[in-house]
């Protein structure tokens, strides 16, 4: 998946951006848009952002909202209030990824959040394809600014893989490369039984990727599940004979 | 399971406890310690606390980790660079709330963060029972204080549950049965393909429902599922004609 760009609307304290783009950078995301006014960036921004200057030095100012969404396909919102009224679907962050991969993984992306005090208004989060409010506890339900971009960076970088899994106390989820591997044997299999001849087919490829994501296989399980793909082609091959 | 304290060990910035102390807030955390010295809490750390204030008012300060650590029987530490000389398990965020699930949900929990410069020092890493690396782009591959304690806090708030689900731009899950139906299915198919012979089909056949289990597939996902074992069974029928 392409990395999205994170706009941060109207954001007013220098520090909050400098944190913002820390996070960004410790999460593998470097573009990002500021709504105007929005603070100007001086040595707190650069003190908070500690290695993350690059970010900063590549920010891009923006007039309005519809402006800066002007280069992007596909919006997500955020916010801390669901409010049903708006029509627009509401997702958690860990739903997100999944969210995004119904598009092709290139589609451009911007991840919009509102300002410290308020945060987005109605009429922006209409912008939106989708909106994430992060799970919190109804006590203290408002996140820092930074926070609540870490929080969905966090989650988009997680997706991404080619994270190291911790010590093998449990068996660590497949690679992609296995799980494509897995995909394109069932695709296989599918095709030898004719599926590949209905119309549903691709629509079906792509509920068990899908569900491939989801279910997060460790590399046992892929090598089981191809041992099935074998089996039922092996089998398939002695009634052919 | 019974909410950890979090334990910042000698913190410079007392807006980093503040911070701290308003992520803890958002994920449902109270139980602050501190390990001297630590930054003295004026205004600066309540105004990052922003609503937290309730958890720097209960801050307990310790002369040293061990002390701090004395009414804890489990220990959980946090760096950003993985010493296998350690000998302690590494852990993902992710992967925490399972390691914590081995023992009874009340057991007395320590999350233990370093200092801003430098982390956690060998010898204080060695007091835990497991050590939880958030991962990172290596590019920026420190993170913030308070964010490193956010993203702790987050994923065991998530898994404490009762966390609302994103709207339904997916099915909901099967049902148990429905589960079990394809199951069922699915060990048809392995029997009729020949597996059954196999010594390893029963735990073929856990494998295949702890994965279910895991994927939690919508009611579509099972009909797609058990679609393709109909196609499957007739494609082997065809054969035996």
């Amino acid at each position: 998946m392409a990395a999205p760009a994170v706009v941060l609307v109207r954001p007013r304290e220098e520090g909050n951006v400098g944190s913002a783009a820390r996070a960004m950078a410790n999460m593998g995301l470097s573009r990002l848009f500021l709504v105007e006014p929005a603070a100007a960036l001086g040595g707190t921004a650069r003190a908070f952002a500690v290695g993350a200057r690059a970010v900063l030095d590549g920010v891009v100012r923006a007039p309005s909202l519809p402006e800066a969404l002007a280069p992007f396909r596909r919006v997500v919102g955020t916010t801390s209030t669901r409010d049903r009224r708006l029509g627009i679907p509401f997702l958690t962050p860990r739903e997100l990824p999944l969210w995004l991969a119904q598009d092709p993984p290139d589609t451009p992306t911007a991840l919009v959040f509102g300002p410290e005090v308020g945060g987005l208004t109605n009429e922006e989060l209409a912008l939106a394809g989708a909106v994430v409010t992060i799970p919190c506890s109804p006590v203290q339900p408002t996140l820092n600014l930074a926070q609540a971009v870490l929080i969905l960076a966090y989650e988009l970088f997680l997706d991404r893989g080619d994270t190291p899994a911790g010590d093998a106390w449990e068996e660590p989820p497949a690679e992609a490369g296995e799980i494509d591997g897995l995909l394109a044997h069932a695709a296989d299999v599918l095709t030898e039984v004719g599926f590949a001849r209905d119309d549903s087919f691709a629509g079906v490829l792509r509920d068990l990727r899908r569900l491939a994501a989801r279910a997060a296989p460790a590399s046992r399980d892929v090598r089981i599940l191809r041992g099935i793909c074998r089996r039922v082609q092996g089998a398939l091959k002695k009634g052919e004979v």
